[in-house]
């Protein structure tokens, strides 16, 4: 039941796609309300101008982005480049409910921070995965909040279960295609709609790119032991979605061979409660449309005798459950309303 | 204030584009339940199969597409092919909202009728176009409605202030683009995907798409005296949404020729309560992206001095405010509803 | 008969698109031969790394950009924006062949250029469209040749033979669809993949596009006095290709109205023997996939009773029949080659 | 050196997507020329009519697509669905050069054969890829050649040369991006505009694409031991391109890790003289609009060392490279032409 109360949202980054997709879904959430956007770049600007598809929120005017303009909100949703976050939360109240759609919370190990985006490691906020053991609990009621990313959150829903089954062995291969909407709104001559139109490409290859140790800590966490992962990324002609294809090889099996069946049971166990994740009925396939704009990840399995390995498909929509649906989903966990409060269900297709 | 009252709705051509945008639209108003799925062709089969976006209904069952089966609704949408509408409307209680998505009752003019679709004309219903003077009040209370076609709801709400102000000739020239799933989801080769993306083509050049009388029909009335209307529709690579380039020679002004100014006054004062009508400030121009999966239409103007034409840009989403929304609008008007209720206001973008 | 003989052809502006189009096709010409790359922005550079899809030039490096460097090829080729190919060309050599892409040589009119780009008008050189009356003559051995912009391209085809034939009023109407390349490789965000698929929008409407004028210049010329021209172009999720639907008014006709057969003799009789050209038969209508990558045009026209007015639609790909393609069909003239050596005439499908 | 000579050419499945590939490279080869097109289902009407982008072949009248009506040309390629091929071959001369471009004459074992395609095996052909080691010797002279798949193509490029220089684990992951003109011009629902676009979706996954037993011919041979390949194609937005990520554990390497550079250096000596394969400059990743149209084969690999594994990404246009362009390089070699005749090396790009 919907008590009625509201709480007011202040966005930063407002003017990108995610900051911009978070707007979108507060429009149509009961208990939140949009009060303030803010970016740096745009301050001072109509927000109809920059995202002219939020037209009920086209007369507001962009505000500057800094710790001070932010402090008075209820919620605060940053939607910025790693680095920038971690500078602007710390300056804000402790009792404010903080989300930080970027990376500077997400991962538990300095050392890897580090590594992968170099300087100080800001510390590990609770992880806004709630379809992982136990983050559920620890996301209820809390003040700060790291929404994944969201290659990490599609390839960990995919694969977490077969690991911690124990049905294949901790090396597991993904190769993901992505909507540019997943690179930003920074200009830049690649992203040019002439040339990813009719195009599909690779890029950060070999291991390079910056959610890989996001992904090995949700699956190693899942798997209780260390887990590798080869992580391939590549660029689709389309502006949001992600369809992650995810493999391991198959554990021999205490009964002989696991086959789909097994493993099927493993995934709808896991997945039972979870409102927001559908395992797809044999013989049907995920599709990033389905969940086109939705808070929803289509998943589907399959065992390759031949080859030996689980192969798991999963599609999420980078922008809603990898990255807007995702924070309002742990804003509604923070501020006690239903999980599913104000977040679409329902992909836009065709 | 709502009130909580709920109705039950069946939807029948549930498993095509237009059926499924309705469904879609459904899981999100609060008064309104999906109680039904029809079609005659897939009957029997799961309705998550044949819309696989359609999560939260996945599980219902398609029924067969007659009148028998869609007596018990408070609500039933007919989205089927023109012909079939009429047929079934015919046996449905008086009491029973009937809501037409298909062309059999738009056309007031039976000689019109005649000429363009054949056969008998089943008269004429309610058109649901709210935003034309007139017609809000005859959908309020009403049991029978026709939603009007794609692409006349885009030209008309162009045109139709121009055209009542005595801005313009009755003399209409309009290109307009439309997405695929205009064209429906029945298999035919030069709508494969192969063909469509990366290519524009023309269709129905020359007057001969039967959208044509229905824009007559409308901007006549608007004028008050026949108006013509030289109508070629474009397909264009993506799904959903149509951009309507419309213009016509400009009237030589009483107070000398007319500017871009005194236009724009015409549409500011025309659509000034309107919801779901959007004039741009100046400078900035229509996109189908700002309206993809919303109710809203954007529209823009602009006065060209040489060669003396008025030429007015709208855009909507074919299957929302070009169907499914603008079915659910007039629900929401003849059930004594808010007229927004339920309905997106914000674009999926980017 | 092809003699053998080949000549040395630079290329500046090589690293946008219209200089990287002319790179591609010259890699199919037998008497041409692609002897150097030029552009400022990324002289040093490897073409390779810039245009990855020219791979027979991926070791050529870019030189700079200056009437110097350019002055040692028989043919030079200036894609460069407009202002920048006048000051250029008035050093090279008076018996090289220069080929200019861009908008310097193209209005006859100094007060037109005045008003559309501003600054002094560089002077007119004969126009490289040969398909108008008179113009092959000019461009035989001609050393000096304008490359009509892509709109004009495909707008003064569309309408020319009917304003010849005295078949429409001298009040043209034009929307045309193009394709993202047609604004260039420099990064704008309005031009990202992420804003650009799924959508359409217009630009430069109310008469303000700069290809106007020179619709207007060529309009008035086929139809021997002043033509008017509204021109809205709107852009579409594609890379290539322009479809421009161009209509006007009917004039009454010597003996009786003028019906589709009369008016498909007249542009029968204007393109019948244009290796370029083609009138498609009655039905079939143009597709912008149809001349993808090729240097052809593709006409179908109709005439609307209702309406009165005659409708024509053609499609071109703006960056070859558009740019390219018609530099070097002109160069081929200028070198007394056969029009047609070394262009494609088969598109890209699907 | 071209001797001038020509041959004719008889294409059936002319109204396919790989039979009008063909006659789209077939018009611009200077040897062969394209003497008939043949197709059951529309026989006698306009080739134009099913193929607008022919448009110099446009009057050609479809003939039948049987043994008779194919007779008499010197060279016939077969573009039908598997099972069609090997039944009109049989009743062509021996001395008339047979392409298949089916599956029909690709697999050696028939035990295969039997699994995958199900019937009798017509027993093998030389297999049309002229660079794996010895085929190209096989295909000289050759008068029946089997093209290989689209998918085998770019898999077997990428990972052959790993796999026999010993680099690799024979355990071979393969997901793969394919443009829908894969799927043939069939019309099928899920392949309409409005269901590809702005989707990407898995499909054949679990090692049931009858692709996979092509590729593990291909790899074992290469290896000279067994290979397993777990294999999974995604559909992605666009017409034509494949993108294939391969990936296999490194073996442990003779002299300490294997590192890039060794990895590089083993295919920069298997493709040396290759004229259709690039390895790329490190740092640039294949695109598929980088050989659109083009038969051309772009390649780039990478060592991921946390992961353990070489990860190598291939780009080929599936209709020219995967299909067409390969008949026609198949062609040159049994015909004594330059291997690299009339075939392009430029995609096209934007």
């Amino acid at each position: 039941m919907n008590t009625g109360q509201t709480w007011t949202v202040g966005v930063t980054g407002a003017t990108g796609y995610a900051g911009g997709e978070v707007c979108r879904l507060l429009a149509g959430h009961p208990n939140l309300r949009l009060a303030g956007v803010h970016a740096n770049s745009s301050a001072g600007r109509r927000l109809g101008e920059l995202q002219p598809h939020l037209l009920p929120f086209a007369e507001m005017t962009v505000q500057p982005s800094d710790a001070a303009s932010l402090a008075g909100y209820d919620v605060v949703v940053l939607a910025l480049p790693h680095g920038e976050s971690a500078a602007i939360a710390a300056q804000l109240p402790a009792e404010t409910l903080v989300i930080d759609c970027g990376a500077d919370h997400r991962l538990q190990d300095p050392t890897a921070w580090g590594r992968w985006y170099g300087g100080e490691h800001a510390g590990s906020w609770p992880y806004g995965l709630p379809e992982l053991p136990g983050l559920r609990e620890q996301l209820t009621g809390a003040r700060r909040i790291a929404v994944p990313g969201c290659y990490p959150t599609s390839v960990t829903l995919a694969m977490a279960p077969a690991l911690a089954a124990g049905l294949v062995e901790p090396e597991v291969v993904v190769v993901a295609a992505s909507g540019t909407s997943g690179a930003g709104k920074s200009a830049k001559p690649h992203l040019l709609g002439s040339e990813v139109m009719g195009n599909v490409s690779a890029y950060g290859v070999g291991g390079v790119h910056r959610h890989t140790p996001e992904m090995i800590q949700n699956l190693s966490q899942a798997a209780g032991s260390s887990v590798s992962v080869s992580f391939t990324p590549t660029l689709v002609p389309m502006s949001r979605g992600i369809l992650a294809t995810c493999s391991a090889k198959l554990q021999p099996g205490v009964d002989g061979p696991i086959d789909t069946a097994a493993a099927r049971a493993a995934y709808a166990k896991a997945y039972a409660d979870e409102p927001f994740v559908h395992l797809l009925p044999e013989g049907q396939w995920p599709t990033t449309a389905q969940v086109l704009g939705a808070n929803t990840v289509a998943l589907q399995i399959a065992v390759d005798p031949d080859a030996g390995r689980l192969v798991v498909v999963a599609a999420v929509d980078n922008l809603t459950k990898g990255t807007g649906g995702a924070a309002l989903q742990c804003a509604n966990l923070a501020l006690g309303l239903p999980e599913t409060t104000g977040l679409p269900l329902v992909g836009v297709a065709p």
